[in-house]
């Protein structure tokens, strides 16, 4: 059985547990809050990030959500989600790492810093400058997702793959964190509509972060 | 024919840069300064980043080093640089992130803002604490290498792989800035001098970014 040591709003922790639900790799949740620095976690990943993915008893650690994507599209056939040829795996490739680094960098964490860390961790209060500007940036960022749904069916091409899973982690972290305005982006609110309702996303929407309240809509499919 | 757009030292380059080496794939430079922000750049790659390597004539753009370096591994059976089974390949795409991400973020791309950006473009002075904090952290990533080394031949296993590459490459963009202080660290040493003795890694090392010296023992495989 895999131990998947995460936290309910790690967006990478979020995009690993898409793929196991998409790939049917059955998997259980250890809580782990990498700004505790345990040391027992520090020991099994040295750079004290969730998530990591350890398989009781055989000693296998997997660690990096890319590494991992990586490591189930090799060794489980079922549900590809890095298809198709070199070309358009590399496209794939490109855009999750757009949405784990642009969306994360820019919107998501900052998001969490202010919204969630700050507000657990250091109880300073969020600054509002900062949260402003995500919040700008973030519909930059479904302006590039309307676009996308323009030209193709799925945000990586004409089939579900990776991208999409890295796009609604991101996303639904911002999204809990209310920090997302989806006005005007009906092709986004579409698409995520159709993403929010696959079974791999139901059990991620019914969880809570302590403290922290989603909106209303947070996880509603119908949300307009 | 391949092109990539890079400039010299972008760390992210010169891992694709020895990939390409090492695979035995023909290409051509093409200088592109990613803080320009040219629009013709701009609408290849929609993240301003370099590398992105283009396809002259067939319409192909890979952009990401990651992406770039898997397309090569999936389509060049030369010189395997993600090896073995699923778990062992996981290990390698781990430390490729680990380097990419940690030792880039940490320790490359400050002492890139203040000893190259600021000099080329602001004109500002560079801002010693932050450069003195750098050179600090990448002593503690020349002793992960150290300790990496203590248990494997090579920094992903035991034989070369894409870690190897990667952390080659952004050392040696440190290093260009007189950023790394080698002394007490004779593992890592031993297997910079044998990766810079690598016919893949000549090229780079004799090139040079206008205004900015490297130190005496850059480009020498025995410093000491
Ligand atoms: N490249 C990593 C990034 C993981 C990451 O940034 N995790 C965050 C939580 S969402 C974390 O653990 N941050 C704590 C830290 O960096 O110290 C991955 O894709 O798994
Ligand atoms: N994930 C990208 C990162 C590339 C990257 O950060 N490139 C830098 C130059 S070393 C860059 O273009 N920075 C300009 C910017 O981010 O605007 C990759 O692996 O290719």
């Amino acid at each position: 059985m895999w131990q998947l040591y995460q936290f309910p709003l790690c967006p990478f922790s979020r995009k690993v547990r898409l793929m196991l639900g998409e790939k049917g790799v059955p998997h259980e949740l250890v809580r782990e809050s990498p700004w505790a620095r345990r040391d027992e976690f520090l020991d099994m990943n040295p750079a004290g990030q969730t998530p990591v993915l350890a398989q009781v008893g055989k000693g296998t650690v997997l660690i990096d959500s890319v590494a991992i994507c990586e490591y189930f599209e090799e060794t489980v056939d079922r549900a590809p989600m890095i298809p198709g040829g070199a070309a358009a795996r590399a496209e794939v490739r490109r855009l999750v790492a757009w949405f784990d680094e642009k969306l994360y960098g820019e919107v998501v964490a900052p998001m969490m810093e202010e919204r969630m860390r700050k507000r657990l961790v250091s109880r300073d209060a969020p600054d509002t400058r900062i949260l402003r500007e995500a919040m700008k940036t973030a519909n930059a960022h479904l302006d590039y997702i309307d676009y996308l749904l323009d030209h193709r069916r799925w945000l990586g091409g004409p089939v579900l793959s990776l991208v999409d899973l890295a796009a609604a982690a991101q996303l639904s972290v911002a999204d809990y964190l209310g920090g997302l305005d989806w006005r005007g982006h009906k092709q986004t609110v579409d698409w995520y509509a159709v993403m929010k309702s696959r079974p791999s996303f139901r059990p991620l929407l019914s969880e809570r972060m302590e403290v922290i309240a989603p909106p209303a809509h947070y996880d509603k499919v119908d949300f307009f």
